[in-house]
This record gives structure tokens, C-alpha cells and sequence, in this order.
């Protein structure tokens, strides 16, 4: 042996994850659905930037889901047998709130930090940073981009199993609150019933200051490939259809689909007002060209009516996404969307509830089914293709 | 048993403190005039905002007090009894300090983390945030919200047991310098005798640096129900009074007077310069309408000669406190300040020394003991009051 | 006894290291180089500013390094026999970098944790704060003092041992990425031989990111006594020297020459351009006056070209210091720096290496052989001194 290395750190190179202890498992404590290949575990990394954050995966014996208290309990990544669910991002790892500046790159630090599967953009405000004159919260004036929630840490965080609905989970509770400003509470349930090819995410924000306060919320939802790849397209049930910008208008003919790897491609988003079915339900899926590999997020447009579609195919290294936004808004600057109705208004002691259903759908008829229902959903109706920036989507002029 | 749940922290959601482990007690550290019910414990928060944040506790066998050595060795709150001793911040609990950027909320990021019954504001600044070129410090020109120190963790922290004193308590050393600025060094002792409705804090700020620097130094004593509430009232000898501003000029016809918690109500604050007794000491007790609740401070005016007292008394959400707060000088901004002469000088290698003793009143025989105490210190002089901000408390004009 | 006192951290007050733990040494892991007094340990701190700090000692028998892993591998201090290595910082010790805010103090934050030995400034910056519009990357605009790479935590950290080199050492990563901007990677590998004098430090920077991006690379090289003292001097092959503005020029009579601790001195940088010796290796020493201490850096200037000299001889509380600074250029701010052509172009996937090797003169000997290694590399050539700031050294005019 000429040279001998040792790791100072539990953390393993070869796993993405840290060191894990299990919490609840079929082992241990029973089947449920007649499964006992799932399980809870829990960890915690100990180097890097990512030292302190906890990550909790929930594994129900297909898919594995791992969520990250410490980041406002986002769900950092997904796995369904072998396929990966997330994206990768030049952030390669989960990073602690406590190194990112969110005031530093102009506003934008909150990107230091972002690699997440699914993080929330709010509580506050959501959307570029910028001086809010107009905020009825004068400390809240000074404004970040996409708010606070994603990088504050839970407490109160609970794992759970559910022998009525065969389901495994977690809550917690994130506080984004200050003196003389908001004080607004996240309450969150994630969910997944043994077996299911998905998950599902109930938040309750609740407004604990005096008076009433502004909301805004929206579930950044990104995968990479095998999801989205050359051909790839949004199916999703809609009204309308608004480009974000002028770069966003240079690709309206072809808003659905998705483009391979592209180095320098510049991001496109385009802003959506969805069509719920007859109970209220809506849902936009991802869908590869081949038409076997599906993300799906269903949601209720009365809790979220805005949708946004974010193109961000630019090359593999520089980080391969796209995002589907159901929101309270669009991602504009907070003080346009207030002028468009768009904030939500939480009055003193009031909750403000949303769910998410997210759907993977790993081959040909899982994808057709899922295509049939937003089909089905869309009927006859012809959306409306806005070929530029129109209101009320984007203040214009 | 349909639904299982376990909690992933050893945070105890039904109390607001971490596990904690016994350091010093009278089992086992013998008993302190003739009381073996004290004790001294330790525990730091594993999850949320207060993950990392270490709590001890000083219990003299009356009064518990728990003090942060991880946010500049603040007292978070404390306990007679039954009586809670603090106040009910938006900010539910302790915040660690790598979660508080100090530049956010145009610099006022110190309050994501304002919950003490007792923080220091300063050292090298305190007041509102401001570029103050006027600096001898060019580095110490950016200034936040109430300066550093209170988010400056401690370090060589040290409990101890004192047999001639028959008292508990502990030690630490918290810095705050930077190359080409201000090398301050703040050596602290908070002691509380066992049995003893109260407790003393000694701090000691030094200058490690090389030539004069500048000091601030205020101590933020905030208190909510039951010692604030509808018709509680200041009592403090005082040679004058003046408004800060004209919100405060507004109220200065019952200055001394507390409203209860009210929705919309913007802060007031009232400057005062108090009147020592003859041995040099003042006090200012916050006594309840009822007078039989009474929160006191008692300090040396030669040391803290500014006075600042802080109704804040908006809706309990909100958070409905009052501050009682000796300084070095008046929360003005620094640059005000320093033209009046009120930042201290403090040359290399000396010690600046101040003192407080925090004094509880649980009935109306203590607080009528304190009341008399004030009165007679007042005497037969008649304090002058200014019905409008006026120098050289306030800049004007 | 009268007081009873117990630390409620293993930080010892006594010692400036944490509690360590052997990782690897002679005694169970053989000796090297027949030596079996070498050693590697590492320990964290759990207080104060320095909670969360990793530290790791490499001890050869002879030298002692201290790295710290959390603080992007930078070099902490070092030890020779009884010689320390390294200056007394007013911030005395290692500070998180979670409590360092590099946009705090109009962007000069990063000296609120500058007391390394040798730490990097970089990777996407180095030099003063400032808005940098050119910046091809438009999310690296907004320069904070010395850039990101010291305030950044390593991951994937290993110790070794190596029987082909008798040497000990370290190596570990380093990411400074986000999105939408640069995805730079540092892997550093700190090595020291049995019974060496000195240490190596081999850095690859390599761009995961698309496309090119830029790098700016300074290795801050900093000591005190006793290596710098009144009379101590600057040897070091040069073809030019430059001050770097008018404060330096009116030192450029002695440039090379030190002064003794100076109250309120300003600091005095010159820009020198290497001379190399027919290897192609440069190489710097400070020595004292009497000639029996000396600290030197060797370097490639292939890899490096441009190299400061920072004369900071303050008063020792303020901090006394020399700074000995190889690197890809002049700390200029970037933009400046960017016109002279003196900021890498790292294409997408390349790497970028440099080699550093510190070395430590003990005796009057080894500080001659180094004298005259350094006189025989300048040779016959006359350096050219320019008595005030000049292009391309300085931005003029």
C-alpha cells in the first residue's frame, strides 16, 4: 500500500445521500397495503454546503421521495424504480439556508441555493427582486427573488404512517414572520399511499399577525430528463395562453414543446390560464417524445389559477430544466401583480389552503391515460394563444 | 391505531425549550443558603429557525432565566413562579444568527430575530440603519438596525455556582471586530442569587484594538402582559422626558401610561434623562394598572445616562410589549448621536463597564416598595416635560 | 470553595484548537520516513464564532499545519518547532462562514473572517467590491471583496498517508456554483513530507459549467512576527515593481522594506512582475532583519503571473501583517483587471492548475540558501522600479 486515504466525513462520495437512519419501516412496524418494502429514514449531512441539512426520504416500496426539512420542507429530488425525478442542476447538492445570501447577486442569491424538484416560491412574495414601494408592509419593501420560504428551516417535523389510507408522510411547520411585517405560518402534509407512482402535497398557510397580509405562492416544479428531452411537450387543459416577454413571443408557434440541450439557450416562459374539469381539478403533464415518460401535477385552479410553463432547456452542464408553476400568480414583480389582483389577500387568523398531486408516469399507458384526461379535460374548447405579452398576464406598456 | 407519528427532534413541540441537561444543581453541587432547589441547565435546538441556537438556563429555586449565549448572551425570557417574564414576539422563538442578515429589510433584518427580554443593541453601533459617513471607521459606515452584538455568538462560556454569594450563574466572551475596524471584546456575567426575585447583569466591553474606538451600547428590556397591559405605567425618576417624534409628541400628555394591545398602533418612544439617587443609581419599574405585577431595572446613570422607553403597544399578534431601555446614548442614528456627544470614546485597551439589576415584582407589596423607592428619588423635583422633540435628545430642525 | 465553575464547551480556552481526534499516525499506521511522530487530527469547534469550524492538523514530525476544510481549505496557521506561522488577526479565530455576510460593509465583509495564513480570493472574483457591468456573466456583477472561494465549505475531504513520498496530507472539493452563472470547482491537495519545513498546495480549478467562463485565482499569503519585524524585507526575483496608487508610491523608495508595528499606518501594496529561473519557477521571501527567519512562497509564474506585496505594518491589536500574493492577477477591481487581460478564459470542461510550495526558514542558513537561490534567479538583470503607478500594473489616467 503506497498511499492510504481516509474520509473525515460520514457524508458518502458515492451516494448523493448522507448517512441514513431508518424511522419507520414494514420491518418494524407493519405492512400496510400487504407491503413491507417501504420505509421512512432520516439523515443529515455533515460537510460541504450542505452540512446541517436534513433530508428525509419516504420510500413506499416504488417510489422514493426525498424531502428537505432544513429548505422550507421542499422536495429535493424523486426516484420511481430506476427513473430519476428532479433535474440537475450546476448547484449540485442541497445547500443550507445559512450560505445563501439571498440580497447578494442583485437580489438573486435565492439561485445559489435552487436544485430542488419541488420548492415553494413565496411566503410574501414571490418573482424578481425589486424595491416594492407600493407594499402595504413597509419592511417587506425590499424584495428578493422568490421570497424567503425555500430557505427557511421546519420544526415541529413528524414522519407518519397511515394504515386507513396506506400512506406514508410527513408534516411541518416554517414560520416566515418578523416583527413589525408578516407572520405567516406553513403547515404542510406530504403524502404518498404505498405502491403509488406519485405524491401529494397539502399546504395550510395561515396568517398569525394582526390584520390581514399578503400572500403569494408557487410550487416550482422542474424535472430534467428522461422527462424532458428533444420533443418533449406540456399537455395541459387551457383558456389562454400569454408569452412572458418578447423572448418568450419568439417561440409562441411552438409553446408546448420542448427543445434538446442548447447551449446559450436564453429561458422562455409562458403564462397559462388553466381549465379545471368539472370538479375543479386541473393538471399539466410533461411528456418525453416518445410518449413513455410523463411528470404530471394536478391541482385546483380556484387555490391556484395561475400557471406558469418554464423553458429552460440550455445545455446539460449549465442545467437542463423545465418547470410547471401552478401559483397564486405569475411570477411578475410582486407590485404587478398586485395591481392585477393577483396577491393574495389572508385575512388576521385565516388559512389558505393548497394541494398538489404529483404524477409519474413511467410508460406508454401511463402517459396515454394521463394525455386522455387532459384531452378529455380541454373538450372542444380552442385556448386562446396570445402571440405577445398581453394583459392582464403581463403589464404591458 | 390507524396513524402512527413519530417527531424527528428531540424539540419538545409542548415546551418551548430543547431537551436540556442538568450542569450544576443542588443534589448534586450541595445546597446554596440552605436551598437545594436550583439548578443549571443546558440544551441547544436541533430544528427551525432555532437549530443550533443554545439555551441556559439559571433556576435559583424562585426564578428561572434563560439566557442565549449563541445570539450574544441575550436573556431570551424568564420565570417567577408562575408569572412569565418577557413577551409574545411575532418571532415565536429564538432565532440563530446565521438566519438574521442584518443588510435585509433596507437594514432591518434584526428584527427576523427579536424576541429577548433582554438584548444588548451595539457595540460599535446601535439605532437605525443609515449610511454614516461621518464614521472615524470608514468600515463601520454601512449601519444596520441595532448594530451586531445581539447576533454574535458567545464563546469560553462558563457556568458557575458562588458559595459567599449564595448565587448562580454564568460567563462569556462574545467579539465583535473585523480588520480596519473596531476590535471590541464584551466580557459578560449574569448572576441571580438563589431565591431572589431578580437578577444582575455585568458587562464588561473592551477595546482590543489599536487607538480610540467608538462604543454604543444600549440594553433592549422588553416586556409584554403581565406587566404591560391597559393602564400599566412607567414609574422612574427623571430629570426630563421629550418625544421622539411627533407620533411620541402625540401621547405626551400621558407618556408614563400603556394603552392595551391595539390594532394599527405605531410605536412611541420617549427619551428620558433619568435621576439618580444619591449613591449614583437609578431604577424604571413598568408596573400593571392593579400595581401588584411591577418589571424593574435599576442601573447606574453614570455609566448608561440616556433612557428610552418604548411603548409598542400594538394588538397581541402584532406583539404587545413595552421596553425599558438604559443606554450609552438614545436610539437616534449614530451620526446624531455622535454631534451631541453621546457615543462613547473608549481609548485602547480600556473597559467600558456597565451594569444592570432586573427585578421582578409579583405582588403589590413589592411593587409599592419599588413605587417608593422611585418617589423618593424624585423627590420634591418636578421633571421638565417637552411636548414636542426638542435638542439635544432629538436632532431638530 | 467558594466558586465552582464548569465550560459548557470542550473548546478549551486554554488552547486555540477544538478537542481533536487522530485520524491517522505513526503509532497505528507505520512510520514514514523512519519517523513515527507524524500525526493528522481533526476536531470541530462548538462556540462562539468559530462553532461549526472543522479543523484539520497535518504535523510532520516537524511542521505543523492547521487547514480548515470549512473555510474553502484555506491554511489557518502553521507551526515550526516553537516558530508560529501565520499573524494575529483581529478576528481571532476561525470564523463560520455562515457568519460572515460578504456584502456587509459595503462589500468588505469578507474581512470580518480574514485570519488565515493562506487563504484563496476567488474563483469568479478577486479584488474590491464594486459593480462590475462588463461582467460577462451579468449574475456576477454585483463583486463582494476577494469573491466567494474562502467563505465556502469543502465536501468529499480525505486525509492520506503516501510511503512513496513520506508525506501526509489532504485533499477536497470545493464548489462555487449557481445558476444561470459560473460552476467553478476547486480540488485542492495540501501536502506536507515528514520532517519538511514547509508544505505544498496543488489546486485544480475546473469549469462543470457550458461554455467558457472566468477565473480570477490570488493566494493570500500573510505573516507576522517573527518573520516580519522592523527592517524585515522582501527578496524575490523581479523584471518590474509597481505601486499600486499613491499611498504605496510614497514608499517606493524601500519598497522591499518593512517597517515595525506602526500605529495608524495604511497599508502599501506593489505590483511586481516575477522573474522565473530557467524551470520556469518564481519564488518570494520575507525575511527578518537579522537574516534567521524567513517565510517563502515558490510558485510557477506560467500559472501565476502576477504577484502582490501587501505591507499592512499597523499597530499589532489593529493586526501586523505582510502579505506574500501569487496569482492570476493584480487585486484590481475585476473590470480593470478584465482590459488588461489578466482574467483566465477557462474553456467549458477545462481545468486550471497551480502549484504552490511554502516554505519555512528557521535558521540563518536556510534563510542565505534561499538569498541566494532568489539572487541567482535575478542574475545580472536590473529591476525596473516605477516610482508611481503605471500601465498595465494600474489603472491610470
Amino acid at each position: 500500500m503506497a498511499k492510504h486515504s481516509i474520509s473525515t466525513s460520514p457524508d458518502t462520495p458515492d451516494s448523493d445521500l448522507p448517512e441514513m437512519q431508518i424511522l419507520l419501516d414494514g420491518q418494524h412496524h407493519g405492512s400496510l397495503g400487504n407491503r413491507t418494502d417501504w420505509h421512512i429514514r432520516r439523515g443529515t449531512w455533515t460537510s460541504g454546503a450542505s452540512a446541517g441539512v436534513e433530508v428525509i426520504e419516504l420510500h413506499n416500496g416504488e417510489l422514493s421521495l426525498c424531502v428537505l426539512p432544513t429548505r422550507g420542507v421542499g422536495v429535493w429530488k424523486a426516484r420511481l424504480g430506476e427513473i430519476p425525478v428532479g433535474w440537475n442542476s450546476p448547484v449540485s447538492r442541497p445547500v443550507h439556508p445559512h450560505s445563501v445570501n439571498l440580497h447578494s447577486r442583485n437580489g438573486l442569491g435565492w439561485l445559489d441555493g435552487f436544485n430542488e424538484l419541488i420548492c415553494r416560491c413565496g411566503l410574501a412574495n414571490n418573482g424578481p427582486p425589486g424595491q416594492d414601494d407600493g407594499n402595504p408592509s413597509p419592511i417587506e419593501s425590499s424584495l428578493t427573488l422568490h421570497g424567503r420560504i425555500a430557505n427557511l428551516a421546519a420544526r415541529d417535523v413528524e414522519v407518519f404512517l397511515d394504515e386507513e389510507l396506506n400512506a406514508i408522510g410527513l408534516t411541518g411547520v416554517v414560520e416566515e414572520s418578523t416583527l413589525f411585517g408578516p407572520r405567516l405560518e406553513l403547515r404542510t402534509t406530504i403524502t404518498t399511499r404505498i405502491g403509488e407512482p406519485g405524491f401529494h402535497i397539502r399546504d395550510e398557510v395561515i396568517n398569525r399577525g394582526s390584520g390581514p397580509t399578503e400572500l403569494q405562492l408557487l410550487y416550482h416544479c422542474n424535472v430534467g430528463e428522461p422527462f424532458l428531452g428533444e420533443g418533449s411537450a406540456l399537455e395541459m387543459p387551457h383558456r389562454q395562453v400569454c408569452p412572458r416577454d418578447s423572448r418568450a413571443a419568439e417561440g409562441i408557434a411552438t409553446y408546448p414543446d420542448c427543445e434538446g440541450p442548447t447551449a446559450g439557450y436564453a429561458e422562455q416562459v409562458y403564462f397559462y390560464e388553466p381549465l379545471p374539469d368539472q370538479q375543479g381539478q386541473s393538471v399539466a403533464m410533461l411528456r418525453n417524445q416518445a410518449g413513455d415518460r410523463g411528470f404530471s401535477v394536478a391541482w385546483n385552479p380556484s387555490q391556484l389559477p395561475s400557471f406558469s410553463f418554464w423553458k429552460c432547456t440550455q445545455d446539460l452542464p449549465a442545467g437542463y430544466v423545465a418547470g410547471l408553476e401552478p401559483g397564486t400568480n405569475y411570477p411578475n414583480f410582486k407590485s404587478a401583480e398586485r395591481q392585477r389582483g393577483r396577491v393574495v389577500r389572508l385575512d388576521e387568523g385565516a388559512t389558505f389552503l393548497s394541494e398538489l398531486q404529483i404524477g409519474i408516469h413511467p410508460d406508454r399507458k401511463s402517459v396515454q391515460a394521463m394525455s386522455q384526461r387532459i384531452r378529455e379535460i380541454q373538450g372542444a374548447s380552442e385556448p386562446e394563444v396570445h402571440a405577445m405579452p398581453v394583459e392582464p398576464f403581463c403589464p404591458v406598456g
